[in-house]
């Protein structure tokens, strides 16, 4: 079975890495900016290089979607990179291409707040997309960067949708029927993207869980079965939202970034303001297979569960990630 | 017959890029930085990105030697970057594979000045490789990024070539013993290149030819029939250092950059400080074949001179322009 995690931020590790080969992980989405600017990614691609260059047994770098075969050929985890946010661009369109020439693959167009292209989804209003928004959609588009509004408000995710010439995606988040969290999508947002082609990659982070941690495999499952009657089972998929050994100044840094000088708790709450327990059915890596065995037993096809799994997400990388 | 001039640095234009069809020219290296920090430099790159988008039916980013045959194939210039200084990459290693990954190809490690790699060819000193070029000179190797050692001075230049593990370049410049410029190259020092399977490229420079701007071809070619004998004629090509239609502030820019306040004015002079005139016989893109003529008349085979003339270059990118 191909797997295929399209979102984690880990503290990565040779023991993550080793825990994607034991989980037969054959390709993984990795986010390498949240509030970084242009040079600072770049020092973020400089350092998965050096571990490219140190863990050449374990990982490769992804670019295309050819590499998820080379990565399964050669006993490897492809990785490829994205940014959660449209700080990596600053306020140059041109920068689009050389993120793309450096192998960023997806790039959504806000993380929870206002950004120069869209509307977050903790904003009390949402304007839709911007005038450069438009811009920048229409450039992702040329180059082969696939637009993520996984942090974004409805008004612009449907926008968006409409406005981009190839499919976007939700690269993690889940169905705001099953748990009404905040960033989990409504059913017309959901429509909009998966009508046009998109991608939904289910989350397992446990604010977007049903009982949170305490969810159950069956509950996931059956929700992601349901999922696949509404939206088409093939532009389903999974983006774990992992952030495996982080300390919870991470998660202080995705939500408070150096936009403000005040706390904010996101999903959390002062009581809570860390990262939550997964749950016991997904830990790490090495859990996948609880998911697929999860899937299966809702009644989907082998072939429906495989492409959950992973061979969507492959076929959408084909058609996606180069340029027109 | 294969046309590869491994370098220019015009004042670029559709005209140019025109002209570069006339002449039948296949690919060319463009200098893309002479005292760019790494941010300016991403201009460059994107200022490249908008003319391949402008004039997709002229010119086309080449990476490797085999865009080369695709530009034959599709009737257009394949243009190469690189750098005439490691300003670039700033203090980080790091950056060295992330310009490869934008496009680098040659990068000289000094530009007349003592650099963080070495020293240049208007010092008075000359220390040779420092700390930080040792370990550059292994990463670019690593990564297939060439080292230029066009501008550096002698000890720098020998040095280079033994430490480097893969060949390296002079990609523009001219026998001192032809015409004793401070910027063309002693025997010892083209022999330590070409001994270890590295290029010359000759300039078409004025300040490079002997009687400058009025050079006949007849001498150009037969110092270049000269340098078959003594150097090997599979190591040489052309690198003809054109900068059509560039204002003199071009030169000026060149020179001083921003690490003086005062001028200097290279190898030119107070009383001329601009670029000199270029010679008859080689005015821009449409006039390599005047070159390739000549080398014939000198008693070189067609062969040889097909080889001078780009095929030379075409192998050297082939094998040193991939990752180790």
């Amino acid at each position: 079975m191909m797997i295929v995690d399209n979102l984690q931020y880990a503290n990565w590790s040779e023991k993550i890495f080793r825990q994607m080969r034991e989980g037969g992980v054959d390709a993984v989405h990795v986010t390498i900016s949240y509030h970084e600017n242009f040079r600072e990614t770049v020092l973020n691609f400089e350092q998965w290089n050096r571990w490219f260059e140190q863990y050449p047994d374990l990982i490769m770098k992804g670019l295309w979607a050819e590499d998820i075969d080379r990565a399964r050929e050669t006993g490897r985890t492809a990785i490829f990179f994205g940014f959660q946010n449209p700080s990596p661009i600053e306020d140059d369109i041109g920068l689009v291409e050389i993120v793309h020439s450096l192998g960023a693959r997806f790039m959504q167009l806000t993380y929870n707040n206002q950004s120069l292209l869209a509307t977050g989804c903790y904003e009390k209003e949402d304007t839709g997309i911007t005038r450069m928004g438009r811009q920048v959609i229409k450039e992702m588009n040329r180059v082969g960067l696939v637009v993520d509004m996984s942090h974004s408000a409805d008004r612009s995710t449907i926008e968006a949708a409409e406005i981009s010439e190839r499919p976007i995606a939700i690269t993690h988040a889940n169905p705001h029927a099953w748990h009404s969290a905040l960033r989990n999508k409504r059913h017309e947002v959901l429509k909009a993207v998966t009508d046009a082609g998109g991608m939904l990659g289910f989350s397992l982070y446990p604010h977007h869980l049903k009982n949170k941690s305490d969810c159950t495999l069956q509950s996931f499952c059956e929700m992601i079965a349901r999922a696949a009657d509404s939206y088409g089972v093939h532009n389903l998929g999974i983006g774990s939202d992992l952030c495996q050994d982080q300390p919870d100044s991470v998660v202080e840094w995705m939500r408070v970034g150096r936009w403000s000088k005040e706390i904010d708790y996101g999903e959390g709450s002062a009581s809570a303001p860390g990262f939550p327990p997964m749950p016991s059915w997904f830990q790490d890596n090495r859990d996948f297979g609880n998911i697929a065995e999860g899937l299966a037993q809702t009644g989907l096809s082998q072939s429906e569960v495989n492409g959950i799994m992973g061979e969507n997400w492959y076929r959408f990388y084909k058609e996606n990630f180069v340029p027109t």
